[in-house]
């Protein structure tokens, strides 16, 4: 799936930033619109996962608040914050590809999808060796 | 209760911006850390929950991620994004005056923190009737 690859690439350049890394691609009819990774720890910023940061970078793109020709490909099983955040901007499809027992809101925890006014179709375990692979190698280093 | 006052000020103040009029306050050991509106409209950006905004102004400020020794005042029951966002900011208490049957996500919906790892106290119906009206006047004005 050519576009987790660039999810991956945003992971990995977050990793390097000490963030755990995971990584978002948003794309727009089928074509690249905007890329992020998680910034929590050099913004200082609890909410900077790396959707939510994509989100907001479309957003301001576009100039619309509504984001419902594009998809989002993520590394990681969006927590609640972001999953309520991909609701909100009516994002079309989310493609995810490890899964988060801990931390995950889509098919874990709260399921917020199940409760949102919006749900997103969901395509899960995408690229899921290579996105939990890269999360295992970050915090494996840090023991 | 005093800080809910300063979170109704914010929450006209968003209201004159063209966004849905929610306002948040976050103290600091019972001391006003910062105060902040719903910026959805101005910022094009559907992650600007005045929660959101209020988070992210306080850690810029502490410069630092955890607002364990923080309260957050809210005139609306926070979504799940919001409600999750509290939970990985650790704040330790959430004062919220409206319930939000429709997009809640503290007492109704997906109650996040039933399924999250770090759960503020809650303490909701502070100032419900100002807190409630100042939306009602909102939406009754766009009829």
């Amino acid at each position: 799936m050519e576009f987790m690859v660039l999810a991956l690439e945003e992971a990995e350049l977050a990793a390097q930033r000490g963030s755990v890394p995971v990584g978002a691609v948003i794309v727009l009819d089928d074509r690249l619109l905007v890329r992020a990774g998680n910034e929590v720890i050099r913004d200082h910023d609890p909410t900077a996962h790396a959707e939510i940061v994509a989100i907001r970078r479309a957003c301001r793109l576009l100039g619309q608040l509504m984001l419902d020709r594009c998809d989002i490909y993520v590394t990681l099983e969006p927590c609640a914050m972001c999953a309520q955040a991909l609701s909100l901007a009516r994002i079309r499809r989310l493609y995810f590809g490890a899964y988060d027992v801990k931390y995950g809101g889509v098919v874990h925890g709260c399921r917020v999808f199940e409760h949102a006014i919006h749900k997103p179709e969901v395509i899960s375990g995408v690229s899921e060796t290579q996105c939990t692979k890269i999360l295992q190698n970050f915090f494996s280093g840090r023991r």
